[in-house]
């Protein structure tokens, strides 16, 4: 089941500029059986989004009584009180004449649709996962820069890459014409945002020309700034990244997920020391991702806007 | 109508990776109410990208034999045997689940509309049109530059800067941290290719990094080399091409029209000589635009695969 403009429907018309250009926004978040977790920043991406692309925004109030409606449908039909789900939301421009030019009075529609929850071994956040470099760099584009758009075929060409299942995630850089990979510039990762640490200090690739703002990202950034914790978001080349002593992802859907091993295209492999011994004097014998993933995951659990079906 | 696969069809699942990632291609092709123009070279560059973007491709005669039944059931309908008009051809993937990675056998899905056909002023060909620079770039992005993908949001960000209805078409830059504009890279337009004289010798940028390989930018290329005119294509500052004596445009669409006058996002303007005065000693008293869109209207009159209906 999905709702379409708050209609069950499972179609849209060809002439939707979402499908032709890429004409739109979306957001995937976590409903974990009770809540809708951080709506608040899914909606403020999705509305600054679309203030860039100049697409008419629905209602909040009524996107969370769609969504409502289809979790329990959902709940009903499947006897899943309670289940874990992927909720996802498209918001295209509506259809339009052939030609880039936006069409004079297009009726956005908004798409909500929900996945299976993705169950990820104890182990990955425990021990960390292992990640590749990817070929598929990401361009430089400051007016698209952390929106989550449509157009992604970078990451669809970057995942295409992932053909080894061991390979959970890949690391994206920015393109440039820099002569050797170490030099590039690292942005994020194929779905989430990469942070590191080194000499106890945190760090964050800026988003300003490229990348996604997550929504976990945004949380970690600020959760940091009250408990004291610095973290510094900048321009950092993969070798910044190489010397760290911890490295994780974050992403709405998994959290935060600890990284062991970095293995380069030519598939030599990188160590991430990544262990208590490397980073304990820096905040009492915990390492930061295990002391932000417990932080995140309280505040996974913490309600939103709309309250237990 | 259009076709979707073949079949009568106006909509697609909302599950198809064409709307969720722009994770397809297109074509627009000139049916002149005789001809399918330069068919081999659109299907040429559908048949590259769907390699890169490893989509399978489907079947050329098949789909040559559904561009004619729509263009018949339009003429029956219309009762306008032999109306010119755009033919769209969309290939997407098709859906998939949640997530970038590639489904293991996704059921690529063809669309075919047709459009009016846009008639364009005899002025804009005679005297050139005006184009504006636009502020949005483009990204460099080499895995995907060349191809006719449907990441098209840094051409509708473009085209939405077009408000003044004085403006056909929009020039664009590649995005660098060049500090002035003038030094940035000029690519192409934002629905077409870009060419310019300068001391008789004919350039044209290079399509490496990013913009479309265009089909009459093929062919232009081709019988250029053939009549012994010399083409560049290199890497071109705009300020390269203000010192220009012609600039025109090229698509498949509108064939070769001339730009007479370049405006700045700043609203000053730059006139292009654009006469055979200034140009006449380098091809016998014709501008090198109106020879080569004479000898383009000849292409464009060329049979191609298929033959009258």
């Amino acid at each position: 089941m999905a709702l379409v403009n708050g209609h069950e429907q499972n179609y849209i018309s060809i002439a939707d500029r979402g499908l032709a250009y890429g004409d739109g926004l979306f957001e995937t978040i976590a409903w974990t059986g009770k809540y809708l977790h951080l709506w608040a920043r899914h909606w403020h991406r999705l509305k600054e989004g679309a203030q860039r692309l100049q697409i008419k925004l629905p209602d909040e109030q009524q996107v969370l009584t769609q969504i409502k409606t289809l979790i329990a449908a959902q709940n009903r039909s499947q006897a899943s009180y309670q289940m874990a789900r992927v909720v996802k939301l498209i918001l295209s421009r509506g259809s339009g004449g052939r030609g880039y030019r936006l069409p004079d009075s297009p009726e956005p529609q908004l798409i909500i649709t929900l996945h299976p929850w993705p169950e990820r071994e104890d182990s990955d956040y425990q021990q960390g996962i292992r990640v590749r470099v990817c070929h598929t760099m990401l361009s430089a584009q400051p007016v698209l820069a952390g929106l989550k758009h449509l157009n992604r075929l970078e990451q669809v060409m970057a995942a295409s890459e992932l053909t080894d299942t061991c390979y959970m995630e890949g690391l994206m850089l920015e393109f440039s014409t820099a002569d050797h990979l170490q030099r590039q510039t690292v942005i994020e990762g194929i779905s989430s945002n990469v942070f590191f640490v080194r000499e106890g200090q945190l760090h964050t690739p800026e988003i300003r020309h490229s990348g996604v703002n997550g929504t976990i990202r945004c949380e970690l950034l600020e959760y940091a700034k009250k408990r004291g914790i610095q973290v510094q978001t900048g321009v950092y080349s993969l070798q910044d990244m190489m010397d760290a002593e911890e490295v994780f992802f974050s992403n709405s859907i998994f959290g935060i997920l600890p990284v062991r091993q970095i293995d380069y295209p030519d598939y030599t492999s990188h160590c991430i020391p990544n262990n208590i011994q490397s980073v304990s004097k820096y905040y009492n014998q915990r390492k930061l991702s295990t002391l932000l993933a417990q932080n995140i995951n309280q505040v996974l659990q913490r309600p939103c806007q709309f309250n237990e079906l």
